[in-house]
């Protein structure tokens, strides 16, 4: 467990009123703990205690990787029988000591399976949704998480490279589909490659859009205005402003190019071991950037029937202003 | 959505006395409708009602692939604020018109968002846990399943061939984590491989045991035991035989070899659009074998301290008998 990032949570739960917090698998339980586990049919579930250590429920087969991760708590382990989950969270909860109040459950990530494992082990607590007392927990990264998202960048524009010379005239539709995964392409057309890559669990997330051959003036007028756009976000972007600010900015640039009623989504959305956490850079969000936060500025444009832009980049909140942690030429570029 | 598959469903929910299924974005949601989304913050959730056609609620920037992909129900589509999912799930609930009923959820999938949305929107229904009502639902594969699992294997196949040779004495180990994501390997070690591949959203799960350099004799004798655990498994399956005796058949070699408490885990598990789904392959599963029913068969031997053995393959079941979709060389090959 990393005891600062633990203390932090505990202080997070203790401001909202919160007991304790029970985490399934996922990237809230792997930034405390180090511990990742596929969700499957056997339950696993973990709960943050304010004053004992966390304990853990876990299939027999797991004990070992979960002692291996260093846990520095109780492991309640299962057999592998049905309902031998049932057991293991009884004792989980005994030992939890939890009373009669509220806890905490990620409403993203909690699952019907351990909920109602939860409930059936601790009728008496009320579980809720923790996710807006813990919105700030893994929103400021630190400078070795930010290292995971810049190589995760720079892979994804490596993969770019070499990806778009396989778009070419003359390969077949299916070919093409093959490689990129794509619709049929028609000369004329825009094409948003919306792509990424993970380094330890760490995710970039990118989006350019190109031309397929020629395309016509409005499409590439409105290709420019998304990347002023974009730009305009993220210059906009300092410590201390509210996220909505960094909305308003990209979006007026939309709005006196006349599009705003094209641009039908947020600017962006926060970005870590999730491909969509907090903070969420929408026009209704009033909490202050910091510096180590990281989201994307992704404004978009799409008329029906036409066609689409978006251009989108992952950004960092540096004392200086916004960082972009992506540097792939964001003009149209042309492919097929 | 696919009319003989919804039937179906219908029908199991009828006899398990359920007024209606709530499914979020998932395997289930993907047999059905052929939709598939990620999971994210912004809440999705499709009602199946017996007594008319499905609703869904969706962001609305959904709603476009919803109507593509030619959903037959009503589409409840949410703007992009804080809350608006809440009202549209109010919507559904009134077009559903739910009573004071019990209605069904898949609890390995159902989250707390989508389930607190449910809860406030239907206050007056208990939801409650399909799974084993559904159990039967996916099981059984048509020939097109069966087709994109059998090309699903020989992928995983040729992947494993391509990446052996990269194993090689001389390799550094971080060149070798990369490749193939292993902790260090010293020669006399066992390595397990344990992986598979995707088509069209069904999966390949197989195990191959391979021994580094020289191995010594015990571990060679405890892999030519799983190597025929194994082989006994898929020897024993055949139509109307109970799920507990393919486990039995398997365990059976191990035990007699005398290796039976190092066998700490079931024979196996159904696969198809999930990784583990139905049947699974139990001891105390009493469910029977059907033509078309797809699982693991992966018996193993696990000593502590020296190194493990597991023998994976994936099996359909004929009126013929099993016949495995993976056909990699079972026996003990040496890597490094």
């Amino acid at each position: 467990m990393n005891a600062q990032r633990l203390d932090r949570t505990y202080a997070l739960l203790q401001q909202a009123g919160l007991q304790a917090l029970a985490l399934v698998p996922g990237p809230t339980l792997y930034y405390l703990s180090g511990l990742s586990f596929h969700l499957m049919e056997r339950p696993i579930v973990c709960l943050l205690l304010g004053d004992r250590p966390p304990c853990i429920v876990v299939p027999a087969l797991e004990r070992a990787k979960v002692e291996g991760a260093g846990f520095e708590g109780e492991v309640f382990a299962y057999a592998e029988h049905e309902g031998a989950s049932a057991g293991a969270a009884q004792s989980a909860a005994r030992y939890a000591g939890l009373e009669h109040q509220r806890a905490g459950v990620e409403a993203t990530h909690m699952r019907y399976l351990e909920l109602s494992l939860l409930q059936a082990a601790a009728p008496q607590v009320g579980w809720v949704a923790a996710d807006g007392a813990l919105a700030s927990l893994r929103a400021v990264k630190e400078p070795a998480e930010i290292e995971c998202m810049q190589r995760a960048a720079v892979i994804a524009e490596q993969a770019l490279e070499a990806t778009l010379p396989l778009v070419q005239p003359g390969m077949t539709e299916r070919e093409l589909a093959a490689e990129l995964g794509l619709q049929p392409l028609r000369a004329g057309d825009l094409l948003i490659l919306d792509w990424g890559a993970r380094v330890q669990g760490y995710i970039s997330d990118l989006t350019r859009t190109f031309g397929v051959g020629e395309v016509d003036a409005e499409l590439s007028e409105i290709h420019a205005v998304v990347q002023r756009a974009n730009q305009a976000g993220v210059q906009a972007v300092r410590p201390g402003l509210p996220c909505s600010q960094v909305d308003r900015a990209a979006r007026q640039v939309i709005e006196a190019a006349g599009y705003g009623e094209y641009f039908i989504h947020r600017t962006g959305h926060g970005l870590g071991l999730e491909g969509h956490e907090p903070p969420y850079i929408r026009q209704d969000e009033d909490s202050l950037l910091q510096p180590g936060m990281t989201f994307t500025v992704e404004p978009g444009i799409y008329l029906p029937g036409r066609g689409g832009v978006r251009v989108e980049d992952d950004v960092v909140v540096t004392e200086q202003g916004g960082r972009s942690l992506s540097s792939a030429p964001r003009e149209m570029r042309r492919v097929g």
